[in-house]
């Protein structure tokens, strides 16, 4: 087994009614004025906002708000906050969101100390510090309330890049599952494939790491189960709450300690997806990808997909799982073809040129331009 | 569901090899002189103690040493470390050994601010601050390395009492699993049934919390077979592995996230009758009381000992189950029974009374004297 560190810092808070705790965290932090950064509204319609600004007020906190993050949350939002950042001067940033919020508020906090934070995700500068970051999510799905990494979609150089750095862990994370009840049935269960995505990203690059792999594959079912039981009752409180907790523990670093960084192809794959169509949901894309990417890797690791199969699916062979996926995304009514999502057939050859412009993508079986051009007919 | 916290920012490094890192973590936080303490000898004849002080040597680190620490850890040890550690003036404690040692170097960490580091553990006072931890694990068994708890034995008193305080978790962790081949088997048995122990604490309390109890069954499961593994290997490097990484994460805060704070009533028990018996291990003593423990309470929460008797033990009953993990125990050369520890039978209400001084054990089943000794009678 390869060497590997375990860090997380972050300390969450978890369970219902916790996110009138926030203006107490963050004074107990010693923070007076926040940047509130929030999506397109749903926290206002659902009362997650009324909830933050009372919080806040009660506690003595200012803050100025950046609102209007988008799915696959764009360079110009993060210019926008750093540049509102700077003019008012804050403390500490305050995501309040899912993902995409999440994302944009790490950026935002490096990127207040940089000139021009994309060239962090070029990699070309080394992240020193960044401001504190808080979280409240709504949305389980990424992991980045748990995490150290933030994917961000520079759309005029058709790039969505994620980078991942120590101080991008939050300081605190608050995820009161409840608020998940009013979401949109296709945001759970996209949520819920990015989660699974997570997992299998590490999984299938397995071997003997059994603990990991195990406890993976407990997440992988809890995940499974828990959509299932919410498609019958959306407002199943415990559901709710385990799939909130087992979508953040699929990445935030518990899911992959042993498995070598995990092989990553189908996340880069995503990307370049909704880097072209910006209106694909990365847990859609995410669904739609892995079953053919499993389809063309499979022989890579013959052994731990077989165990997949029987483990997750009770099926003899990986071509029979890979099929009972498909059958349950269409049960929870996701899609499991980029056709169902209006990505036109003759532009898969770009996307695969995209998603490998910094070159080949995963581990398990190194994937050149021509191998995604093939994933993508298989999953077109 | 519960409301629950989860925090945990010790840094493990994992993995062959990596304890020659000490002296770079050490002097990377600042520190120029450590306390270094250890058990009995072991880590001299298993080359640990000298690649940990060839390594603080490398990096110019000065070290006093703290060596004796006997299994069940006294407070009189505590407090002649404390002394040294004022005498000589130290910047961090250096714990290299099993989770007596660990829990020795956090009551240190702690007592070196207070006038008697006993009134910490009767929760008389409130602890403040601490001196940073550092520890190098040789035994894979309580978890000590990534969680904020310490027990010790006050032998005058008949007192093993243990405390949990945040400034109790190391800033950083190192496991070696490769350093456990050489264990005395028995130890490698005790320590699984420590953790597997600790992972029991939380699961029989459970009802929906399915994300945390499909990970305990996973971990659970891992530690059964890694030990039936070794049993036949005991060099075999990914079974070490994959048992150790288990074993921490029985007690890092993942197993119980959800979970009500567990049940605690068979480590109470334990705790008293390795307090009548300082020769009594730990995890043998827990091997023996836990499957008398769960004839005793298991119809207060039936559904979930059924789940446990099918899951882990694939039994259609608990009393099976129970039946089965005494077998296990047995095939691994281990106690099943208290008359196998030499304690005499007519000690029995003796280690009940003291068991219970505090009050009542348990959450499951609120346990009194009385039904202490009936568990130990069941036990016998």
């Amino acid at each position: 087994m390869i060497n590997y560190n375990f860090f997380n810092p972050t300390k969450m808070i978890f369970g219902e009614n916790t996110i009138g705790q926030i203006g107490s965290v963050l004074s107990g932090a010693g923070h007076k004025k926040v940047l509130l950064i929030i999506g397109g509204g749903s926290v206002k319609s659902n009362g997650v906002y009324a909830k933050v600004t009372d919080s806040l007020k009660s506690a003595n906190i200012e803050w100025s708000e950046c609102s209007g993050v988008r799915a696959n949350p764009e360079l110009s939002k993060v210019q926008e906050a750093i540049a509102l950042a700077r003019e008012v001067g804050i403390e500490a940033v305050l995501a309040v969101g899912g993902g995409s919020v999440i994302d944009t508020a790490k950026a935002v906090a490096v990127g207040v100390y940089l000139d021009d934070v994309w060239q962090a995700f070029e990699r070309k500068i080394t992240i020193t510090r960044a401001l504190p970051i808080f979280t409240i999510l709504t949305l389980s799905a990424t992991a980045s309330e748990m995490n150290s990494n933030a994917v961000i979609s520079h759309t005029e150089a058709g790039k969505k890049w994620g980078m991942g750095n120590p101080f991008l862990f939050p300081q605190v994370s608050i995820i009161d599952p409840s608020v998940q009840q009013s979401l949109p049935w296709e945001q759970t269960v996209n949520g819920a494939l990015d989660a699974l995505a997570h997992i299998m990203e590490f999984y299938f690059v397995g071997t003997v790491e059994e603990t990991t792999i195990a406890i993976n594959e407990a997440l992988m079912k809890t995940i499974i189960s828990m959509v299932d039981k919410l498609q019958v009752n959306p407002k199943d409180e415990a559901s709710r709450a385990n799939l909130a907790w087992a979508a953040t523990l699929a990445l935030n670093g518990i899911s992959g300690a042993g498995l070598k960084g995990g092989d990553w192809a189908c996340h880069g794959i995503e990307h370049s997806v909704s880097s072209y169509d910006a209106k694909v949901a990365h847990g859609a894309g995410l669904g739609i990808i892995f079953p053919a990417w499993m389809e063309y890797v499979h022989a890579n690791n013959e052994l731990q997909f077989a165990r997949f199969a029987q483990s997750i699916w009770q099926c003899d062979t990986i071509e029979q799982a890979i099929e009972k996926m498909r059958a349950k995304i269409k049960q929870w009514q996701g899609q499991t073809k980029l056709r169902e999502l209006n990505i036109p057939e003759n532009s898969l050859a770009a996307i695969a040129e995209n998603a490998t412009m910094r070159g080949s993508l995963g581990s398990l079986k190194k994937l050149g331009t021509e191998d995604v051009e093939k994933i993508l007919r298989l999953a077109y």
